[in-house]
């Protein structure tokens, strides 16, 4: 296994963190790089899902992967053993990554050979909603065990992010998670939002969303 | 039921929010009010757990609730169905509580005349962590679904704490989490830390931790 390469970011104040997305935002169209920042709670999944993301789709394309983490290297790990480029971001105390930090990630992954690269972000559902990475696609996951509620107490990620995928569907049993509850607070904060229900431990419903996936970088590259 | 008591809460930047924890902190003594800042991520089970705790102590102690929440008061309003009195702070988009922010809590519900009260902060291990709310005990909910690795990827959260629960053990069966993993990095990060494993769906486990806090009330009161 390649040695993981290790970034501590460092946070730059930076006045408009909207223009140096919009900056990056340009770069990922210019040299067709699809960029997805990936955003959910702690053990939500991330990882998994990029795992599963990336068994699916790695044949047809050049895939990468900047994981963010307060302090451990354990995702990015997980990620290299299975044979996807990574790097880490270790963000100190940082509780969400912002475009500058994202740029400092694509430069050390080399961004432009891949056709595909995710950034895991920080896991929490308050502050990584606030800041524009740049990536092309935000996409959020929310698990089962989290609860149906989720979109009223942080409306704020659901409003922003054009994909949400529902995962550990696996788990709908032991759970009062209502389905059609969920899907009624979405339709009312967010009515474009693509959703996906999958379980990234049995590999139910991946395929919605790698072909949904394939779709999207078929009108990019 | 009652109106719940909704406080919009402002952040004052506080030159020194150690200071005004200690301040805080010294009253809760003075006044014999047990603070508890109750943390966790997103769909944890912090107002389940409450739920369990309150049901259980609230013939033996007058209990109050502090909720905060970005944007709702879906809590607020479970608690106060439960028979719990409870205030509700909107933090609009702050990712935590400070000291101050407690205080304008506690001034809300009447903290003096109750012997128990709970801030159940906002859902996020990496921000709340980094805030002394004044409380007299930290307490965290680690749910087996986030899985056993959060210690390594959240350590000040796990550091910080003088409690962790760790909830939804029903789900044991269905999820990759290794509970002697978890109590190994728990030993390195944190030795002197409480651990409950409960469930707050089945009740079960529930007793120990509600013990606890009757010993640490009697010593207190």
């Amino acid at each position: 296994m390649d040695d993981i390469k290790l970034i501590e970011v460092k946070e730059e104040i930076l006045s408009d963190n909207d223009a140096a997305a919009a900056v990056l935002r340009e770069k990922m169209h210019a040299d067709k790089t699809f960029l997805i920042n990936l955003m959910a709670s702690p053990g939500a999944g991330k990882t998994s899902l990029l795992l599963q993301t990336a068994a699916a789709l790695k044949d047809d394309y050049r895939i990468g992967v900047i994981e963010a983490d307060i302090d451990s290297m354990v995702d990015a790990e997980k990620i290299q053993a299975a044979g996807v480029d990574s790097v880490q971001l270790r963000t100190g105390g940082f509780c969400h990554l912002d475009a500058d930090m994202v740029k400092q990630g694509l430069d050390g992954l080399g961004a432009e050979n891949y056709e595909l690269v995710f950034i895991e972000n920080v896991g929490n559902l308050v502050c990584p909603a606030e800041f524009d990475t740049g990536a092309i696609k935000d996409v959020m996951i929310l698990s089962v065990p989290e609860g149906d509620d989720k979109p009223l107490k942080y409306p704020l990620m659901f409003t922003k992010c054009d994909v949400l995928i529902i995962n550990k569907t696996d788990m709908l049993s032991l759970s009062d998670f209502n389905m059609e509850k969920l899907r009624g607070h979405i339709a009312r904060l967010n009515p474009g939002m693509q959703i996906f229900e999958v379980s990234s431990r049995t590999g139910a419903g991946i395929e919605g969303w790698t072909n949904w996936l394939r779709d999207q970088l078929n009108g990019f590259l």
